[in-house]
């Protein structure tokens, strides 16, 4: 992993035993060794995964493990507000994307099949849980959150937009990256419950049949201008501004 | 080279020959012929390094080489209007960045020295213009530009800051990355020639001690939010609000 950092240490709660204590032998034992430099009775940030924030005092600090001692407060962080439909990419760059989308904070990633989408694509590690958990609890140690996107994987566009969609988006802004658009989005209401979907398409584009049936399920075009742009890039600079657009004063 | 697409085919001006002729052999090449299926007398967008947009039309396609006539027409696209004082990251991050900046669009990409910069990073091909000249022109070929950034390298923050900043930057605003501030960026004045530099520090930040003297040569905060990012996810995110932020209507 390149540069990534654990501001916070995250927790399953199968981790923790009854008297709130928690034994790491993982890439976070060394972290909390090497890089916090922790010894007894420091401290360090914990984070229980979809929980509350809080307080690991070290315990132990040995070669082959790390004792903490957990002390958790208040309510879970609240749910990212963006979700992402995401026209599959291919492995190599899905694989790149996990980490960054977790931190960056995407409540329900809904990857689709699309005309441009090669089909092989769904067969592949890249999308097994077992795969991807562990790089979306990086995204997430990095930035320092413990909502963990909840990921589905749709294998047919239509089925999804005509039959699925308003089950797993009921209500909120949707957003379709349109780089032939202007660069301008809609006017958005600020309410704090705001939710947005932003949907990004295949290397190639959306074909127009897909980009109407888009348009017909309530997208509207948000651009970045007119630079066309890779779609791990396109997906940073996308999640970015739409936070932007939802949190804007 | 993730889902790297050529939007335009870019030359160097010594590639094409008197009667507008240019001889590819390269990646080029067996992307015109195998992505953009070009038979002869199609055309393709093309463009010269620092140069015009223009049109190339086949004249030959063969498997070891094609064979563009060259037209270009009116001026070069405008500089990027965002430059960017990047304190080096490690090699790998660094190396990995090179296309999307291109991509994003920076005019001047100053890279500098700092508190929590290893000396090592410096001695590495990846500040080779040989290494790094190819993958900017890749993001400049994803974007559709011509502008090549402008790479400088400072070993000591200090003289930078003191004696050669106000050269390379003589004018425009001063934006320094800040996870600790608030989501609030300066107020900026929108005139169409206005040019920002944007300051993005190391993995563990700026020193007080460097963020003082930042801010002492008229550096004023700005921030994405409380999450703490990954260098490379960080510099794409504040490049995208620093565009959006100039551009803004």
């Amino acid at each position: 992993m390149v540069g990534q950092r654990m501001n916070l240490i995250l927790l399953d709660p199968e981790e923790i035993d009854s008297s709130g204590h928690a034994v790491l032998s993982d890439s976070r034992a060394a972290h909390i060794r090497e890089v916090l430099n922790a010894v007894p009775e420091k401290t360090v940030r914990v984070g229980l995964v979809n929980g509350p924030l809080g307080v690991g005092t070290v315990k132990r600090s040995a070669p082959d493990r790390v004792v903490l001692s957990c002390a958790f407060k208040g309510k879970a962080p609240p749910r990212p507000r963006i979700d992402l439909l995401l026209a599959l990419p291919r492995p190599k760059v899905m694989k790149r994307l996990w980490a960054p989308l977790a931190s960056l904070g995407v409540g329900h990633i809904i990857l689709t099949a699309a005309w441009k989408v090669e089909r092989n694509y769904f067969d592949t590690h890249v999308l097994d849980p077992a795969f991807y958990t562990p790089l979306l609890k990086e995204g997430l140690q990095q930035a320092r959150d413990t909502r963990l996107p909840c990921v589905t994987v749709h294998r047919r566009f239509n089925v999804l937009l005509k039959d699925e969609l308003d089950r797993l988006f009921p209500a909120g802004m949707r957003w379709i990256a349109d780089p032939e658009s202007a660069p301008r989005w809609p006017p958005i209401r600020k309410r704090s419950s705001a939710r947005a979907l932003l949907a990004i398409g295949p290397e190639g584009g959306w074909t127009e049949y897909e980009r109407d049936l888009l348009r017909a399920h309530g997208f509207k075009s948000i651009s970045l201008g007119p630079r066309p742009l890779r779609t791990d890039v396109a997906c940073i600079a996308l999640l970015t501004m739409a936070h932007h657009r939802l949190f804007k004063r």
